[in-house]
């Protein structure tokens, strides 16, 4: 591509604003409306105008906004640079990549990437929509067993984690418990009340190994990023957050959902990648915000990128290993579990807060380097962000 | 992101394979084995193994193959770089665009761009289809009036065309006849009949001001490239076509329908733009591949591209300024009127086989540059390659 070289690091892309809506179980609102006013707040928050914005990237699976529309609600003319990918919450991570490295190549100048949804009252993953869904080549098998939703799906793989290391029922609630911790400093989060172990274990079962206290908190969100070069940056209101390298995998196996050792997941090939490109080790990793769509995703995830040993993920959430004064901080902000679902785009959000030092009464001392993972089952990625 | 500035312009990308499937009206086959026989195909072009593969992206919209299934087709354990666009024609350069970029920012080695579809006997875009197609919030206007499939969107903006040139009836005919004569010395295909002015005229109405022969030919087909970068070229089977640039522009508005002035379409921002960044000019294109769902998308973007002044698109075309020992030769394969609608990947397909000098009895002589265009309404782009 012309212009695919960066002539200096000035062309290195950064996260310059962060916005997003509230979250709530029942926003009344469209999710067209929610990314305007989310993609308006990192305009704000970054001092830039719209009409500078020349990139928007999202991506879609039920309930969404166009960007096309999202593009006119905000005022733009148009855009060299319009991306949307064809997933859940496996591109969580993907699409801000993919909307860095068209910063860096030079395809736009300034990108927004968003996420917006009713995930509660609208189009509720929890739950199979016949009149949306597309049953894949592969679910055909499932689904005439009643095999539909994600919950069931990670349960048959959280099932095999606990057989394969036979792992006490209270495995999971040590990562429920710690990320709800969290979530009371946080006053954006939908699930703010105490949570311990015992009544982690008196939850109502969705599917077993899963309680309800397994499971996101699903919500009605949106949640923008703005990126724009280094150079750029200099002028804007925030210090920009710069992004020191990404890693995906997608394994083959016909879908997201078989892949050969459920004990791990695209992380146990995503993170090897991501330390190998970065020069970076687990250790030097202060905040990281995993993909937490179950308890069994953070736990699973958390072991494949390094931060504890296979099959330790448990005990490394329950001696407060995760937490503050551990040795990284998972999800300061509660994660998907107790945040809420805005589908892995509130776990850039909260990275770039506390790498700005903005986190408040939740912030991780002196941060200045932080993972973000996103991924389903065989599909997913992680990236690094650092303070400039 | 680490790895996304080349250490030297041996990272470049470089198309370095193409296959296909054989094009049908009824393939008897799924997408996915048609999107695995392509694939295999441009390996075999290339003479690269499957196991060098890490990316895979194509774009969905309706009838189309996973890439995690095509990766198990292929015997590739998993790729680095998956990516699935949600988009139709207008995803079709876009794909490309950043499978390379994913190339040179070291994303991935080696990424297998595809499209498969059975057109014509699956999941026909010429037909309104209940069971899978979703009202988008700006066609619940048009729905409820039947203004439902392409064909009736562009002959309203083609409609406006000619009223705004006070167009004679045959102007769209000039490019249907032009590129069925190129489509009689291309075996592959669909369309090869000889057509006249007179038989175009004759032709069935699907709306108007289309007839039959305005419309894209829908097909069953898949066609694949295959990229790398420059350096592992070398050792390749085939010469390497690099890229010299990419420009896209998405309009806002609120939908791909919706754009000021219908006398032109994406490619009156895209194509200024790619000139821009490319520094070349239309007189230095030796073929161009334009996205032709319709004769009038090929005859408006002609224009808007610069190869003629607007209004004068159909002179263009009825004086032979773009077929041999014209101006520029416009679709020598037939395009997707007369080869098949195998969603303009076909167009990337041709472009490289010219290139490379490999396009037999329809061979554009000396050819060295060649554009490639995708787009529908307000959403597309461009892109040229070059020999090496």
């Amino acid at each position: 591509m012309k212009g695919s070289i960066p002539d200096t690091p000035a062309r290195q892309g950064a996260v310059v604003g962060i916005g997003r809506t509230a979250y709530s179980s029942n926003s009344g609102r469209t999710p067209l409306g929610m990314a305007v006013e989310a993609c308006r707040a990192a305009l704000s928050d970054a001092g830039m105008a719209a009409s500078e914005v020349d990139g928007l990237a999202t991506f879609s699976l039920g309930d969404s906004a166009r960007s096309e529309e999202v593009a006119y609600g905000l005022g733009i003319e148009g855009t060299s640079f319009n991306l949307d990918i064809n997933g859940g919450g496996n591109a969580a991570v993907q699409v801000v990549t993919q909307a860095i490295v068209a910063v860096e190549a030079g395809l736009c100048e300034a990108a927004l990437v968003y996420r917006s949804l009713n995930g509660r009252s609208g189009r509720r993953y929890g739950r199979f929509d016949e009149s949306s869904e597309e049953i894949s080549a592969n679910q055909q098998f499932g689904s005439p067993h009643g095999y539909m939703v994600p919950a069931q799906w990670f349960a048959m793989w959280a099932q095999r984690y606990l057989q394969t290391f036979n792992a006490p029922e209270e495995t999971f609630g040590h990562v429920a418990v710690t990320f709800r911790r969290h979530a009371q400093n946080n006053p954006h989060a939908v699930s703010r009340e105490p949570l311990t172990m015992e009544e982690y274990l008196r939850g109502r079962w969705i599917s077993k190994p899963f309680r309800v206290y397994d499971c996101a908190r699903e919500t009605d969100a949106a949640v923008a990023l703005l990126i724009t070069t280094r150079e750029r940056a200099r002028d804007l209101r925030q210090p920009p957050i710069i992004t020191l390298g990404s890693a995906e995998h997608a394994g083959s196996g016909g879908y997201f959902d078989t892949w050969p050792d459920m004990t791990h997941m695209y992380s146990h090939h995503a993170g090897p990648l991501l330390w190998k490109r970065t020069g970076l080790a687990p250790g030097d990793i202060d905040v990281a915000c995993l993909y937490d769509c179950f308890t069994y995703t953070a736990l699973v995830t958390a072991e494949d990128f390094g931060f504890c040993a296979k099959g330790e993920g448990g005990d490394f959430f329950a001696r407060g290993a995760a937490t503050y004064g551990g040795d990284v901080v998972i999800n300061p902000h509660g994660g998907l579990l107790s945040e809420g679902y805005a589908h892995g785009i509130n776990h850039h959000y909260e990275a770039i807060l506390q790498l700005r030092g903005q986190a408040g009464q939740r912030q991780v001392k002196d941060a200045k380097l932080g993972l973000v993972s996103a991924g389903v089952g065989n599909l997913g990625g992680a990236m690094i962000y650092a303070a400039d």
